[in-house]
């Protein structure tokens, strides 16, 4: 009646995310399932917030793994720190900004934007002359834009323009976590959430958050109850860290192999990785500059993640795109927005950035140029 | 610096979900990784699809797996259809029932509830008579509690009496579907919720969900934005049939597996799967009878996917359960709430209902009772 087993591609993923899969975290993921309130499970837990504190640079005890992708990640920050009419300033340089501030204005918070144009990023002195308008509870911020291919810098100053007007600073790490440097405690953010899938080359399906002392005082001071249930951060603690109860039926599949990843990771080092990616990543510049597809966004904030690439005049971006997934069985993406046929979108993201991939890649393109 | 690899117990689960994941759908788990938006991701949603409308017995073409567990299926279900002052009447007879309602509390809408003692189901009158307290938009009701054991029966009954009074019918599908008999178009229920972990069988991380024409409207008639981005429907059916636009980064891993296991199910036939669920779960019964922890619901409205059984006087209920975990293995669950210290909630769900788990759970409780 219904075809049985699905076929599925071997792809090679050089996209915004997901990442390949380490193999000891696909091994893991097929480890027999556990109770979500089985004491393994959360002495796994305790573990992972270990590896956890130490890919975020910090000390944060709310630190956790929703069962949920980056954008619940990206809600629940959004749900547990806001409360209705809340004044948030959200900085807006990209497709995933702007969708802080959309998520926000479902909120029913009064919603500030900043912008600049695709493949810019802020200067302090934006941020902060427009943190001056009012006091904001909040000010909102990705840090590496997967839609650009931008690295927001000056991070720890921007905390610090946010604290001296009275507002949190929430930083989007689900492009940076683990692919580039993240110091939530020595730069002073207040939360901040990732994804699963991206640098940190797990399945798709968990978001890293972690909530400083200043964000856990706004929570627990909260005045209304967070609208979602399903993403109350409060609920998490008790069923991490507290009592462990009951909150939700956990996927300890999806736990077992983002620990494996997070041990990958932590096993390495961090600072080891940063700069391996980094050179695999310029291994892909120095090729597209010689295939006549140059990196959009100038070096100096340029994210080795995720490269956007100019599409060479007279080469149609969506006809490659297609021939690169069905005849090499390489996925990328296109451009977001206003860059949809001007740019692609290349991922070197954890168990993806090998030099093997980046030679792969450049040779197709070469062969899909002529 | 980290223990690795981590050391999982192989546990046989017969607590009230997970239930055990079939071999194949473990193997489909570790299937390499492939993105979002991959045409085969697509085809495999596709193949979904028609599988969930099989098994909810259901042509809703709004019939998804969200990336979320059960609770999110819960959220989205009311987030969806409710705007907030909306009125809602919760149908409360144990744990999941109250969890609906404070869910739509925190949504901000007008809550009613008409609650029943615990182990006790609604008769029809008695849902006919609240729906006639005011004009209610929606009647919110458990089909399987989790928490007692109790199958909620007349469900096409209490759909004619919502439809009577002008309110949609939303069900809790989550303990009931692919268990026992779930008939969404022949009972006209409007919209519907489950989780992949029970008796589907699959990992725990997707929610299947389906909307009705009726609910779907509601849906598309809205004055304010779902307040949930990340479980907007609309979105979902973008995503997953429209024009396939990116909402958030859905595993692939979890949807590979969920596959593979309702293959299984629809495989086996569900009239066929729920007559051998039964008859294992009367061997239960019988079984805890001889031992002196007799099933707590009467056999009219007993559930085959989940038994309460009395612990016998004299038994300590927390002690037995720790040392059945420890000794033997095996999970199963403590009561909630008000049964917490006299009933063991014992679940038979898809892979887990065997009659050799069946035997295993009844020596090793005779062991423990001496």
């Amino acid at each position: 009646m219904f075809p049985m087993p699905f076929e599925v591609p071997n792809r090679i993923l050089l996209g915004p995310g997901p990442s390949m899969t380490y193999p000891a975290a696909m091994q893991a993921l097929a480890t027999p399932t556990i109770g979500h309130l089985d004491p393994s499970l959360l002495a796994l837990y305790a573990e992972e917030q270990t590896l956890l504190r130490h890919v975020f640079q910090t000390e944060n005890e709310w630190t956790f793994a929703l069962s949920g992708t980056g954008t619940s990640g990206m809600e629940a920050a959004l749900a547990n720190l806001l409360e209705p009419g809340d004044p948030i300033l959200v900085a807006v340089k990209g497709y995933f900004g702007a969708r802080l501030a959309e998520m926000s204005t479902r909120l029913g918070v009064q919603v500030d934007r900043i912008e600049k144009a695709l493949g810019e990023i802020f200067s302090v002195e934006e941020i902060e002359a427009a943190l001056q308008r009012k006091p904001f509870k909040l000010l909102a911020l990705v840090h590496a834009e997967t839609s650009t291919g931008a690295e927001q810098l000056h991070i720890a100053e921007i905390a610090a323009a946010a604290h001296r007007h009275g507002a949190l600073l929430l930083l989007d790490t689900v492009t940076s976590l683990g692919g580039i440097p993240v110091r939530i405690d020595a730069w002073e953010v207040d939360a901040a959430y990732s994804a699963s899938q991206k640098n940190l080359s797990a399945p798709s399906g968990l978001a890293p958050i972690t909530f400083g002392p200043r964000a856990r005082e706004v929570v627990e001071k909260r005045k209304t109850p967070v609208s979602s249930f399903y993403l109350d951060l409060h609920q998490y603690a008790d069923y991490w860290n507290g009592a462990h109860a009951y909150h939700h039926t956990a996927s300890a599949s999806l736990h077992f192999a983002l620990h494996a990843a997070l041990n990958i990771l932590v096993e390495e080092g961090l600072e080891s990785g940063f700069t391996r990616f980094r050179a695999n990543a310029e291994r892909l510049w120095v090729g597209l500059e010689e295939l006549g597809a140059p990196a959009f966004i100038p070096p100096a904030y340029r994210l080795p993640p995720l490269t956007t690439a100019r599409v060479p005049e007279g080469v149609d971006p969506h006809a490659v795109r297609a021939r690169l997934l069905q005849e090499h069985n390489i996925e990328i993406a296109a451009g977001f927005g206003a860059l949809k046929d001007t740019v692609w979108r290349i991922g070197l993201m954890g168990y993806s950035s090998r030099p093997e991939n980046v030679d792969l890649l450049l040779s197709a393109l070469k062969s899909l140029f002529r």
